[in-house]
């Protein structure tokens, strides 16, 4: 049948797509460990390996069902649980699921893959200073309960899909989420020692790897081919591609506004900011990303870029210690992209504009709090603290935690 | 008509996976160089080309048609060649052809991304002390020879086809394939210098670049999508969806249970283990990764895990010598995947697991006779041994087999 | 409708095209900064951001519209320029558009992220001595104008197809519109400090990270799957695959004639030649990768991995400084392979190698005089020269035009 041809293409999209926002994760770790020192190399990656394999678990486990419960009534879902691991529904691999979009493996998957992302932001921020325990335990409540909790409101079919909220793939869904989670925990664990001077003048702490950093930035662009190429949910030839150009240009919009504004204040060709403006101007239209002409794309993207650069100084001004950036690149951008939606492209309104702000209001207040809250359970569990000793920040948690050296035999000039 | 549009879905999801499964070079190469010393980069870099490059020829050249040689009595078929080079049959390009999952030239290129890795297994266990002419010799006439004949016995319709043998995407037929040949390998070259102290004390030699070995196993992991999910020869949406879910979860499972079972026996947050298990993981689903569901799929991850654990420190007991974890890997869990077949999923059961086990009998038995006998004639070939001098491994490879350095410029802080 | 089902999975094979060639940014950005100093990485990554970015918002702002205007006579077709920014025609995102191969939006997005790639292959050439400033506003020029003018005369309809002119994939539209500016940019920068002794003997400058530098290859064989892949413009089964063989196949070959050829001249298996012959392996077959047999492909593949290494001896002899190749891999080896339609394949014959050969020559000479030019208009916006100052260059471009260092925290020997 016709049916069949379709649902297969669909279906085959779809999956691409799960795969490019798995292999996001490369990313995430490049750029993490690129950007901070290389005695907490080892660490990271196995935070990293952590996130994706163990988010992955508790996604079949109950995320899944936690997250698209079916919700009977959508403007009163608040909370609903499906239930315990993963089980093709009747028709679950026809057509008459999701309007032949994909097969309920591929929603799974495609959304598992979504699910460890959250934590992963988290993840860069509270770099090379938080207890590997304390943040293993808060990855899991993190993104085994809050992340599909915020998205059934919204993905699930909750209040704030009722109520009109728009977040295309994730802005404040998935980049917020993590956001939020990440602004908290680094002003509850201080900043690393060295960052700031006696006087609270800010020194930058450079990274070891910037050639992988870079990497991961390219890595993360390719991923949300998938990531907001596969949120339209199915291969729809127009849906899609115009999203891909919306976000390609979002990018490089971002990336260059950065490097300019910048060049501007610092006068300097400053690479991690040109990556970060990159960053930023995906995380910026990932809201709105189908709503968007290629205008509209390029001006949100420039704004993010400006905005990336405004929101790392301001980090460093409140004295918070973000390593990678992750809070202006994934909090500031994913608040500034879900409000573009209210501004630009085709629902851009007042009406929207205010609907997009209470969500971002209520996402908001519901991941500071919740994040306070497990945050203060983990430190209950981690012996009062979630912070490694000094003496193991000054020594590196490669050694501290796992005893290993990331580049054991690196030697110099062999000849 | 409708024909071609389902077939040009399916022969795209089959040329994906294909440029998948060629990326996994990459990962083999990230993964063998990143665990092992620095003075042994480029002979390492060398020796992936070489395999990927020449693998590929020499299937264009025999090796398709002497894996798929159109067998036309399966119960009986065991050598076959259906002679040299390459060239589409009458109605190759229709659908025709294999139920119209794809054309033949992508079978032809499927297939021959599959080639190569066996001998990339073997490159990794052989690694730092190997002839690099050895190694090519002993490259052309497994991946020419051995592999496509293992082949054709289930995969072309052979002996073990007929007697109800099944391995999906190769557990058997790739991993263990390539990982009896990396037993034979390593026990006939002895280990490294340094490996094993005068008392027989294993010790840990560690590797050079933990980042690009982490990196090497994320792609391997995106490269599996493409590995199973392509193993279905179409794109037919509900087996591809599924395999891609087994698959994903086994590969975390395994992780998680690595990373748990050697912090219960070692006390440590072992980074390398977290990453063998990930691999083990993917190599234990591979058999059976269309045939199981979700549970069955964590479960085959979780004892793949823990015999990753088990069967790096057996290796270490036998003391033999493997740099990156291959036989544990490809072999052992090779075989435990091929053995879950009949255990776990749609076709568990005592005669299918009987099997499973007379076909590991068999290929192992074949492998292992074709290496020692192989390897013979190298050392023949190559003056009498196949092992570099003394002088030569301690000065590492980069510097004795190509005079180059693979990192020459390299420089610290040149602030 | 059937139309939809195909027209969709057409633009599904168009989309991850895109994302592939779009990932060979990562390619070339590694190839670069491997084989070059450790003092110019952030430098080069810069570079790459630069070209990336900007390229494809050029590409928004007029590119496109400069290089497909819609010629009404091919035959007189030389200049027309469409108008500023991008907006999808009626019809654009249905069959009715390019056959139904894809939607104008993947048009524009594949299109563009080729047009970046020219001004990549000029960065690696320039690597280490070309003040930033000049490379971005070359950079800009030759992007923006001279790439989709060219272009416009075969891709967009213009003389050079009526004429029947045949480049499918761009052996001279994209790698030797690169490479000609390349070559007339290192002629005209000079050889870096210490390339060349006193009595003009070429001294090789190793580079500073053999690892990415081979990864870099790798990614860039597998962007090559979608950069001639995707140039079918549709994911029609027979021609798609059979130019992923022809791709993969020339690839293979260059990579091992280069490695046993540079063996015989040079006695020392070369990984860097054996890089360097998969690329022009790859270049190579570009021009007619869907007009080849695979016995066709190999030989085209043999001969580009002999040139290569002919040519980088040649390209020594000349004086000229080119730290990654690219004259050989994408000047000598694009016009082997632009050639190579009229030797081998489909379209073989006298008339066609003429053709092709007059091609070759228009469009060299019109990019030599265009990079003379517009170098020169560089040079006096640049204060009189493009090349950095000797301390600049001694010191390195990261520290003297970006104030960092690539690894400004990597450390030896923790333990």
């Amino acid at each position: 049948m016709e049916t069949t041809a379709l649902f297969t293409a669909n279906n085959v999209w779809m999956m691409i797509c799960t795969a490019l926002v798995f292999f996001m994760h490369l990313g995430f770790s490049f750029l993490e460990i690129g950007l901070t020192r290389q005695k907490n190399t080892i660490n990271i990656l196995f935070k990293n390996f952590f996130v994706i394999t163990v988010g992955l678990l508790l996604y079949a486990l109950g995320g899944f069902n936690l997250m698209y419960p079916g919700f009977e009534d959508g403007a009163l879902g608040i909370f609903k649980f499906a239930g315990f691991g993963i089980a093709a529904p009747e028709g679950g691999m026809t057509t008459a699921y999701a309007d032949g979009g994909y097969t309920w493996w591929t929603d799974f998957l495609f959304q598992g893959m979504f699910a460890a992302t959250a934590a992963t932001i988290v993840s860069g921020a509270v770099a090379e200073r938080i207890k590997l325990n304390s943040f293993m335990i808060f990855a899991i409540l993190y993104v085994g309960l809050i992340y599909p909790i915020v998205g059934s409101w919204k993905w699930g079919g909750g209040f704030l899909d009722a109520m009109g909220f728009y977040d295309f793939a994730g802005s404040t869904l998935v980049h917020s989420v993590g956001g939020w989670a990440a602004l908290v925990a680094i002003y509850l664990l201080g900043a690393r020692i060295g960052k700031f001077d006696a006087d609270g003048t800010a020194r930058a702490i450079p990274g070891h790897n910037l050639p992988l950093a870079a990497a991961g930035v390219l890595i993360l662009w390719l991923g949300w081919f998938g990531f907001n190429g596969g949120s339209v949910l199915s291969a729809d030839p127009e849906l899609t591609s115009l999203t891909l150009v919306t976000t390609c240009l979002a990018a490089a919009a971002g990336g260059v506004a950065s490097a300019i504004f910048s060049n501007i204040l610092y006068k300097n060709f400053d690479l991690t900011m040109f990556m970060n403006g990159v960053l930023g101007g995906l995380v910026g239209i990932t809201a709105g990303a189908d709503q968007m002409g290629p205008t509209d794309a390029i001006l949100i993207g420039i704004i993010a870029g400006i905005i990336i650069v405004l929101g790392i100084a301001l980090i460093d001004k409140l004295k918070l210690d973000d390593p990678v950036g992750a809070v202006a690149v994934h909090l500031i951008c994913g608040i500034w992209g879900t409000l573009a939606v209210g501004i630009f492209g085709a629902m851009a309104g007042l009406d929207q504009f205010l609907i997009q702000l209470a969500g971002i209001g209520i996402v908001g207040a519901f991941c500071v709090i919740c994040s306070f809250f497990l945050l203060y359970i983990v430190k209950l569990l981690s012996g009062g603290s979630i912070r490694v000793e000094k003496e193991e920040e000054l020594k590196g948690l490669d050694l501290a935690e796992h005893g290993m050296d990331a580049y054991a035999d690196f030697r110099l000039n062999q000849h």
